[in-house]
């Protein structure tokens, strides 16, 4: 059986300009392996982007493994920043460098180069799904998104599904994510009457009472922590009023707070809570006070069960080290996949990504290839 | 007797274009003028700034009236955004327009009118002076503080003294001060550790500290206001952090206030209790605040006594209005005269002052120069 080489591959993929929402020719280069192995393929593109729907298998297989993953990028920034040329795929002192050579070319490569391998093992009633999006960096909506609602169309399901994002914060193995906190942000604006400084009481100083809001805000505990959640957390991460004046009281101010909520909280509770408290504040000081909020994705888990045990195991196997079941770290795809089945995320070191010189290690390609390999031939087995 | 015309002295200084600290001809013309009435000029120019002294009878007379004023004015803006040439000194509905007109060109003509027509009845034991500034609108660091520096090297004393500052806000007469509040300004930065909003645990968070200890100094009472003064006032004026990153923690942020203090208090004492307050709050947080202070002023009075129950009486007599005592506004060169006499400050409606299209009404600056005719005539009789 021919073995597929996952740094190759991780290569051919870095070179792909695919800046998000550019294809960049990555997703062709998938195309044409998978269906090269067997995979039924499907360019599911919506909204300007390109998304890559392949499938081994009976469509409704009882078992049906999925992986999710994405081949846009960041951004490079500023080219003279980098060592290398950002789209070289350079191998340098046992790193293959480049944008997207964590986040998350490398996880891809990895998965579909084992998924290639297995081709042959998957059993009659398996299935393996491979949903690949080109907008996962940007705003998301015609991404994974747009994968999951034309697999629900198609009759398509999985079973259990992974997520191959870098969990790894500095060692190969420490930590795979079982789900993740929600994330959300409000902006306020309070407006008052403008004024000068010698005669507050003519004005309305809409920055004080903005002030008094956020301290209030930052002293609130909102939990201690759920079984498999840290506890949420609210940063308030700036307050601008833009009055040069000494002499003058402003009209307006505003103020930024994020949220990271656990399962003991929703978006919609939260907002509530909000607006309950700057109403009070307002109330007490007479400053008109209004809040917009955007909510990134609500928290959600995968509760350990079979499929984390299974990945655990196969890591453990692998690379010597028990993982850490996470529900730390920013949002990802796994928020939509979440409605769909069981889902975990597992990947390799990602201290490098959306940085200049990102690189990953030639080695935890492999073994990232190791792993995945485990993962599928103990699911099916 | 020549009636020395207020009105037209006004014009002729409106058209030198004085702005601070271009003299603009402005102090050459009154020093013209006075020393052909009889007074000793002297020039006492320093750091750049043009400023004259005057003086009718002898040096260190018993009963020596002062007169403080400037002939400086702020600059004109968008010359387009005028109806008139700012410099015209055009007359116009009853008004005289022009940068200057009413701050404070015709209070500065109005008195040196009043001087001039009363030169030869000033008594033996009486002295007039005439101190004007070229720089009150500026820094004033060699403006009125160098006609007083230089005075008393000179043995040039004043028994008392009036400032001719627009003093009344809507109707001539109706307001005198007698002192001003004190003004001072802190600006606050607080110092933390960046991170990002999903771990504040492992950030150190500037904004909501700083938010804290704004929100602590703006409800905290400085006093109910004394027997001459309102109540002291402190504004917030701004805070700023420019963090446009939700997902980010930033590093420092900033925030002013501005103090506006009665006789009840001094800069340093309220210094030193924005230092307690913020070390306290430092402390409590963990977050590196530091300080910066400018006084503008102390506070000062000069108690209703003699001085302004005459002033306050030929008030009334030229315009049938008793004026307010008052403290109130911003700071003026009176904080100066304060040191060496005791001052009062009346002047015309300042309405239009360091606007575009300033005027002054031409009838008040004939009352004006009534007024301070009798307050010459009261003072030596
Ligand atoms: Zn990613
Ligand atoms: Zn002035």
């Amino acid at each position: 059986m021919p073995q597929t080489d996952p740094v190759d591959l991780t290569r051919r993929l870095i070179q792909c300009p695919s800046v998000t929402p550019e294809e960049g020719g990555a997703l062709v280069l998938l195309e044409g392996l998978l269906t090269e192995a067997g995979f039924a393929c499907t360019r599911v593109d919506r909204g300007g982007v390109a998304n890559l729907f392949a499938r081994l298998g009976h469509a409704g297989a009882p078992r049906t493994l999925g992986f999710n993953g994405h081949t846009d990028v960041v951004p490079v920034g500023n080219t003279g920043d980098w060592t290398v040329q950002p789209f070289g795929a350079e191998a340098r002192d046992g790193y293959l460098w480049g944008r997207g050579a964590t986040d998350m070319k490398s996880g891809v490569a990895a998965w579909v180069a084992a998924a290639i391998d297995l081709a042959a093992e998957i059993p009659e009633d398996g299935a393996l799904i491979i949903a690949i999006t080109g907008d996962e960096e940007g705003d998301a909506t015609d991404g994974t998104k747009a994968l999951l609602d034309w697999m629900t169309e198609h009759q398509e399901r999985m079973t259990a599904c992974i997520v191959g994002e870098p969990t790894c914060p500095n060692h190969m193995g420490e930590m795979m994510k079982i789900g993740r906190r929600g994330s959300m942000t409000a902006n306020f604006t309070a407006r008052g009457i403008q004024g000068h400084s010698a005669y507050p009481h003519r004005a309305r100083n809409p920055v004080p009472a903005l002030a008094r809001l956020m301290a209030r805000l930052d002293t609130h505990v909102l939990d201690e922590g759920t079984e498999h959640f840290d506890a949420s957390t609210l940063a308030v991460t700036t307050i601008d009023t833009g009055n040069p004046a000494n002499n003058v009281i402003p009209a307006t101010s505003r103020a930024t707070v994020n949220i990271r909520f656990n399962d003991a909280h929703s978006s919609e509770g939260l907002t509530a809570w909000l607006r309950e408290e700057m109403e009070r504040i307002a109330g007490e000081t007479g400053i008109e006070m209004s809040m917009e909020v955007k909510v990134s994705g609500e928290s959600f888990i995968t509760p350990p069960g079979e499929l984390s045990a299974l990945v655990a195991a196969a890591v453990k196997a692998e690379t010597g080290v028990t993982p850490e079941m996470s529900t730390s770290g920013g949002t990802s795809d796994a928020r939509f996949v979440k409605d769909h089945c069981p889902v975990v995320e597992f990947g390799l070191v990602g201290k490098t990504m959306h940085q200049v010189d990102e690189r990953v290690e030639i080695a935890q390609i492999q073994q990232l290839k190791r792993v995945y390999t485990r993962v599928i031939r103990d699911y099916f087995a």
